[in-house]
C-alpha cells in the first residue's frame, strides 16, 4: 500500500525523549513539566473515580466542564462563552489542531503557517490535501506583517497563530493582534486557528491577548487549549476548542468520528477542580525556572534569545559549534548527556545556518542544575 | 467556509442519549453498560495517580501496557503479537478505526462496508476522499460472500469486517474466516480492517476467530479494539490497533499527529490489571443480560432476531407499527419511555420496509424490567 508521507520520521519529542532516556540524558526537550499536577486535583480525580459514571461523557464534552471553562475565560480574559454551543472538549489539543484543520481545510486549500511553528500543522493540512505555505517569522519572531499580506491568495482557508509561540516563547501585541483583525476585515474568507495552548503561562507582567476578546477574529477563529499545559498534567491529554457556533457546529461533525468523546471521570474532576484553579502560582513557577536556567547557563557560550511565556527559550549556540542543530542536538544527548530540540525541525523549510536549540524549562531547580552542570564546559 | 458534511447529522448514539435524557427514558439506545469496571481496576487507577507520571506516554502507548496486551492475545487467542511493532494505543476504537482509514485511503480510493454498519465508517472514508461502497449483509447477516467478489475493484483498497457485528450481534464462521483469507490471497491489493472491538463478548459457547490468528489475513489487516468495551468503561476512550509492523509505522505517522499519546496513567493502571483480567465474567453476566431480555419481550410483539455476541440484539416490530423506524424510536423514546437505535441509520441505503430496532441489553436486569415494563402492552 502507498504510504501518505514516505519520508514522514516520528515526532522529534517522541524521538528525542527516547533517546533521552536510552542515554540517560537530563531531557530539556519535549515540552513537560517534571513536576506533578497539584495535589488537591489528583484527589478531586480519586474521587470521581470512586462516585462517577464510567461510561460515555456526551459527544462535545460534559456540560459542567463547558461551564467551568467558560467561567475560566471569563475571570482570566474577561470574555462571555456560550458553553452549549461555542466549546467542545477533545482528547488534548494535538486533537484539537487535527479536528479544525479537518473541518476547515479542503483539497487545494492553502494554510498560512509562520515557521518556526509547532510540527503537526503541516502534517494535518497535507492530509487534508491542503497544502502548507510557510511563512518566516520576523527576526524577534514578531508577526511579518508584509508577507502575510502577500501571501493571502484566493486559496488562503485558514492562517495559523500560536500565541504565546512555541518554540520561542512571544507573545503577540496589541498592535499585532490589531493587524490580524484588519487582516480579518479585509479577507472574508479567510479563517484564523490560534493556538493558545499557553495561554496562561505569560511573564514579566504581560498580558496574553486571546483571539477571543477580538470580535472581528472572534467571528472566524477556532481557538485551542490544553489542560495539559495549564495543570502540569500532559500526560492526561484533555483540552478543547473555542469557536463560534456555527463553526462548532462543523467542527462536531468531524469530533464525533474521530474520537467520539473524551474520558468522563477526568472531565467530571476538571469541572470541579477549575474553580479553584489560580494560574499564577504556574506562572511565579515558570518564570522562577526560566530565569534560573539563564543564570546557570549564564556560565556558558549558549545566549539567551528572549522569551515572554510558554515553557520554552531558545539559545543560540553558535559560539559553542558549528554543528547544525540537527547534529548538534544529537551530539548533546548523546555525548553530553542533555536532550533539546533543534529548532530547524519547526520548519519545512529551515533557514541555512540557523545555531539554535530550544530548551524546556519547565523543570524542577534539580534538573536544571544537572543539566546546567554537564553543559558547563561548552 | 464550505461544510465538509452539509447534511451529517450529530451520531444517532449521541442524539439518541440526549433524547433519553431529555424524555427520561429508560436508555437501551447507546452501546454502554449501565453497571461499573470491577472494583480492583478502579483501585489500581486510584494507586497509579498517586504513584505514576502525569507526563506524556510514549506516543505508540507504555510499554507496560502493549507487553500486557500481547500477552492477553495469547491467553485468549494464542496468537503471538510483537508489542514493540505490532501495537498501538489509541483515544478508544473510534480513534483506532479513523486512524487506520486515514492512513489508508487516498482520494479516489473504495473501501467496502458491509451494512448495517458502524456509522463512523463512511464519513471517515470519505473525509479522506475515499468512496464507501455499501454491500448489504445477507438477511441472517452472514457475508454476502458473491457480492464481495464482485465488488472488488481496481480501486478497492480496503475491505471493512466487524465481528462480532454491530448491530446483530453475529460472529464470522469458520467458513467465513476462510473465505476472507481466500479473498486476501486473491487480491494483493486489499487490506482489511477488523472492527474487533467485542472480541471477548461471545455468547452460547461459540468462539471468535480473530482476524490475527489467520496468517494470510495477518499480513495484511489492522484489527481495532476496545478496553471499554471489555471492562465496562465506555467513558475511558481507552483502545488499540494491531497490524503487521509496516502497517504499524504508517498508522503512526497519522495518530501521532491525530492526538500524540493516550492518558498515562491509565495506561499504567491497564497494564497492572490485564494479567487478572477473566472475559467469562462478563461473558456470562451479558449472557444472562441477552436471555433475561428475550424472556421479558416474549410477552411482546417484538420478535428477536437471533444474537451471537457483543452488547446488542435486533428485534422486528412489524407487527406492533408500520412507523418507519426511525419514526418509531422517536415515538418509543418520547411516548413509551424507552429509547432503542433505528436500524437504518447503520446504512448508507437503508432497505425499504425493515421494521426492526436495535437493543442495548448490557444493562442491570432492573433496567431491562423498567423498559418491559414500559413496552409490555405493545
Ligand atoms: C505532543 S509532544 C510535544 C510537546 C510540545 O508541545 C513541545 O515539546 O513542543
Ligand atoms: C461512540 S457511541 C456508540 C457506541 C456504540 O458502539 C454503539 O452504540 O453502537
Amino acid at each position: 500500500f502507498p504510504s501518505k508521507f514516505p519520508t514522514l520520521a516520528t515526532t522529534i519529542f517522541a524521538k528525542m525523549s527516547a533517546m533521552a532516556a536510552e542515554h540517560g540524558a537530563v531531557n530539556l526537550s519535549q515540552g513537560f513539566p517534571d513536576f506533578r499536577p497539584p495535589q488537591e486535583l489528583l484527589k478531586c480525580i480519586q474521587r470521581h473515580i470512586d462516585s462517577h459514571t464510567h461510561q460515555y461523557a456526551p459527544m462535545p464534552g460534559l456540560p459542567t466542564l463547558r461551564q467551568s471553562i467558560a467561567e475560566m475565560h471569563r475571570r482570566t480574559h474577561n470574555i462571555q462563552i456560550d458553553p452549549d454551543t461555542e466549546i467542545t472538549i477533545t482528547a488534548g489539543a494535538t486533537q484539537a489542531l487535527f479536528a479544525v484543520i479537518a473541518t476547515l481545510v479542503h483539497p487545494g486549500d492553502e494554510v498560512i503557517v509562520l515557521a518556526p511553528s509547532y510540527d503537526s500543522y503541516v502534517p494535518a493540512i497535507e492530509l487534508m490535501g491542503g497544502k502548507g505555505v510557510e511563512i518566516p517569522l520576523s527576526s524577534d519572531f514578531s508577526l511579518p506583517t508584509l508577507e502575510i499580506q502577500k501571501a493571502i491568495s484566493p486559496k488562503t482557508r485558514l492562517l495559523i497563530v500560536n500565541n504565546p509561540h512555541n518554540p520561542s516563547g512571544k507573545i503577540l501585541s496589541a498592535a499585532e493582534m490589531h493587524f490580524l483583525e484588519n487582516l480579518a476585515k479585509a479577507n472574508p474568507h479567510l479563517i484564523f486557528l490560534f493556538d493558545e495552548v499557553y495561554q496562561h503561562i505569560v511573564f514579566d507582567g504581560l498580558r496574553h491577548l486571546s483571539a477571543i476578546t477580538y470580535p472581528e477574529l472572534r467571528k472566524r477563529a477556532a481557538c485551542v487549549y490544553s489542560f495539559g499545559k495549564s495543570l502540569n498534567a500532559t500526560g492526561w491529554k484533555i483540552g478543547y476548542i473555542v469557536a463560534n457556533e456555527p463553526l462548532t457546529r462543523e467542527i462536531r461533525k468531524i469530533h464525533q468520528y474521530e474520537v467520539f468523546a473524551v474520558n468522563s471521570f477526568m472531565q467530571a474532576a476538571l469541572a470541579e477542580y477549575l474553580p479553584d484553579f489560580d494560574p499564577s502560582v504556574l506562572v511565579t513557577h515558570l518564570q522562577a525556572a526560566r530565569n534560573y536556567l539563564q543564570t546557570l547557563l549564564s556560565e556558558t557560550r549558549f545566549k539567551p534569545i528572549s522569551t515572554q511565556g510558554s515553557y520554552f527559550q531558545l539559545y543560540d549556540y553558535s559560539e559553542i559549534s558549528d554543528l547544525d542543530d540537527v547534529l548538534f542536538t544529537e551530539w548533546l544527548v548523546k555525548e553530553v548527556g542533555v536532550a533539546l530540540i533543534p529548532i530547524s525541525v519547526f520548519y519545512k523549510n529551515p533557514p541555512k545556518n540557523q545555531r539554535i536549540v530550544r530548551f524546556c524549562f519547565a523543570k524542577r531547580n534539580e534538573t536544571l542544575q544537572l543539566a546546567a552542570q554537564r553543559l558547563k564546559n561548552l
